[in-house]
C-alpha cells in the first residue's frame, strides 16, 4: 500500500529518531518490484555514486532498478561499475512502481521528468540538503549527513546486504567528492568510518582519486586560466565573482563539466566570504548555472532559494536566465543585507593583470 | 641497558613480526628520561605532526621530550598544538639519553646535528621510506605505512595512552598531508581507520584542512593565472614548461614560496610525461630554480643530476644561471634522448589564449 503524499516538510523529515523512517523506506523500496533511481541534472559524484549504489542494492534484493539522469554521466565518474547503464530516456510510469529521488532539494532538480515523477504511486526523497522541501511520499532528509551516500549506506546496512564493488565504489566516490577530498566542513567521523569500510570492501582509494582528480585536458587548463582571469572582487574583497561564458568553453573545447570545482579558486582567496561562479549553458545562450560558496558566515542556500535553487550554508546553486550584469547586481544587493563588507567603504578590485 | 648498534638494515627492519620491535622501542623510549625528537630538514606535515605526537606521548608517560628541527616549522603547521615549542638549537648530548629520528631515510637528513646524534647512547629510527638505511640502535621501518605517523600511532597504542589533542591533531595532519588528502597510492584502510579515530578524539577535519590547504592571497591567485598562461607544450604534448619571472612575482607581490605546487598544473595536463617549472630568484636576476616532475616513465633525477641537482624519479630539481631559452633547449635535447615523443613529428603547442 502506498503511504499518503505528505507535503509539509516538518512531517516528512527524517529527524530524531531516524530509525522508523529508515525502516519505512527500506520496506517500501524492498516491496517495489521495479524502481527508477533519479538524481539532479548536471550530476556530481554524490548523485552518480549514490544512485548506482542504491540501484545495485535493490538488485541484490532481487528487484529491478534503473538509473536515470537527464544529463550524461560526467566522464570522471564513468569508472564506477554500472555507470554505463545510466539512461537519459525513460517513459513514466512505464513498469515502475516507485521512484527514488536522490540528492535533490527540490523535485524540479531532476529536470524534465519532474512532473511525471510527481504522478508516480511511490516517490522516495533521499537527501542531505537542509533546504530540501520534503516532497514525496516518504522523505529522509539528513542535513548532517556528509553526503546523500551516507543515507544510502544506512539503507544498505538496514537491508543487511554485503557491499559489492558497485555499492562500495559508488559510496566511496560520493563521499570523496562531496567532502572535497575530506577537506570540507561536512568531513565527519562518519565520512571516515564509511570510507574505511568501503576500502575494506575492495575500493582502491588511489584508483578512485586518479579518475576523479586525474589529468586535466589542455582545454580545461585553458578554461581555468580564463576562469582565474575573470575573477572580480567586490565589497572590500569579501565577495568574488567568476564568470564562464559559452564562448570560453567553445574556444577551449570544454563543457560545463570542466568548470566543476573552479569556483573553489574564487572562494579560496583570503578575505572572500562568498564566491559566485556564473557559468553559461554551452547549449543555451543566456541561460546560466550559478554555484555559490561561503566561508560559513553567510548562508548561501538562502540566496539560492531566492532564485529558486537550494543547497547548504556553505555551498548552494541555482539556474537563471537573468543577464550576468543584472544577476551580479542582485547578488551584490543581497550580500549587502548580510553585512559582508568589513570596511565602511566599498572597494572594487578586479583581477585584471 | 642500551642495545648494541646494528648496522645491517635487514636485521633492524621491523618486518613481520612487527610486535617484538614495537615492544622493544616502547620499552626503550619509556625508559629514557629525556628524549630528543628529530625530523628531516625542510619538514613536511608528517615530520611536524609525528614529532609533536611522539613528544606529547612521552610526556604523558611522565618523561621529558624536546622536538628539534634545523628548519623552522612551516607556517601552515603552526596550528598543531605544541608547534611553537619546536626548537632549532640544541646541544648534544646535553641531558638527553635518547634520540628518536623520524621520517629520515638517512641520518644525514636531520641536518647539521647528524654527527652528534650518531654518538648518542640510544638512537631510535622510525620511518616509512623503503630506502631507509636501517641506522640506529633500534629501527622500525615500515614501508607499507601510509606515513611515519602510522608507526607513532602504534607506539602510542602499545603504551596504552589516550590520544590528547596534540597527538590526535599531529597524527591526523601527518596522514592528511602525506596521503595528499587521501589521494595518493599510500591511502590505505589504516589511513582512514586512524583518521576516523583521531576525529573521534576531537580533531576537526575542516579546521585542519583550512590551515593546511587554506586561503590563497590574491597575489598568489594572480601568479597562478600568470603561471598557467606561461605553459608551453612541446614534443607532441609530452613535455611542458612553466616559467615564472621575478617581474611576475614583483607585480603580484608574491615570493618563490607562493609558486609552491604550481608545477603540478603543468604536470597534470594529459599526455604530459615531464614538466619543468623555471622560477627566477626574486632577489637575483638571471638565477633560476628548476622543479621537475614526471609521470614515472622518465627519471627526472637523472636530468637534475646533469645540472648539479638531485631528487627522485618523479620529482627533482636544480638551480642554474643559464638563460631560460638555452635551458629549455638543453632540457628538450635531453628529453629527446628519453624517446618521450609519442609521435614522429614534433608538434609545438603553446597555451596562448
Amino acid at each position: 500500500m502506498t503511504p499518503p503524499l505528505i507535503t509539509a516538510p516538518a512531517l516528512t523529515r527524517c529527524c530524531t529518531p531516524f530509525k522508523p523512517m529508515y525502516e519505512r523506506i527500506c520496506r517500501a523500496l524492498a516491496t517495489s518490484e521495479r524502481t527508477l533511481v533519479v538524481g539532479h541534472v548536471n550530476p556530481d559524484g554524490d548523485v552518480i555514486g549514490s544512485c548506482l549504489a542504491l540501484a545495485s542494492a535493490l538488485r541484490a534484493l532481487g528487484k529491478e532498478a534503473v538509473c536515470y539522469n537527464e544529463s550524461p554521466v560526467p566522464m570522471v565518474y564513468n569508472f564506477i561499475p554500472g555507470a554505463g547503464e545510466v539512461v537519459d530516456q525513460v517513459v513514466l510510469p512505464g513498469d515502475f512502481d516507485a521512484v527514488a529521488v536522490l540528492d535533490c532539494s527540490d523535485i524540479e532538480r531532476v529536470g524534465m521528468i519532474a512532473r511525471q515523477i510527481q504522478k508516480m504511486p511511490l516517490v522516495v526523497n533521499l537527501d542531505h540538503h537542509a533546504t530540501n522541501e520534503g516532497y514525496g511520499h516518504l522523505a529522509c532528509v539528513e542535513d548532517n549527513a556528509c553526503a546523500t551516500a551516507e543515507i544510502i549506506y544506512r539503507l544498505i546496512k538496514k537491508w543487511g546486504l554485503s557491499f559489492d564493488l558497485t555499492m562500495a565504489t559508488g559510496l566511496y566516490t560520493a563521499i570523496l567528492t562531496d567532502t572535497g577530498s575530506f577537506r570540507f566542513a561536512n568531513t565527519s567521523h562518519t565520512a571516515f568510518s564509511i570510507c574505511n569500510e568501503m576500502v575494506s570492501c575492495g575500493v582502491d582509494p588511489y584508483h578512485v582519486a586518479q579518475h576523479v582528480y586525474g589529468d586535466y585536458s589542455l582545454g580545461r587548463i585553458k578554461l581555468l586560466n580564463m576562469a582565474l582571469g575573470s575573477i572580480e572582487l567586490l565589497e572590500d574583497g569579501s565577495l568574488s565573482f567568476m564568470t564562464l561564458t559559452r564562448h570560453m568553453m567553445a574556444r577551449t573545447g570544454t563543457s560545463l563539466e570542466d568548470a566543476d570545482g573552479m569556483i573553489n579558486y574564487a572562494k579560496q582567496i583570503e578575505d572572500v566570504r562568498m564566491a559566485a561562479m556564473i557559468a553559461e549553458d554551452p547549449h543555451q545562450a543566456g541561460h546560466y548555472y550559478i554555484s555559490l560558496r561561503s566561508d560559513g558566515s553567510i548562508d548561501v542556500s538562502e540566496l539560492a532559494t531566492n532564485f529558486g535553487g537550494g543547497g547548504h550554508v556553505r555551498a548552494a546553486g541555482f539556474n537563471t536566465d537573468l543577464p550576468p550584469a543584472l544577476l551580479k547586481e542582485r547578488i551584490l544587493e543581497w550580500s549587502r543585507g548580510q553585512n559582508m563588507c568589513r570596511d565602511i567603504h566599498q572597494h572594487l578590485r578586479l583581477l585584471n593583470i
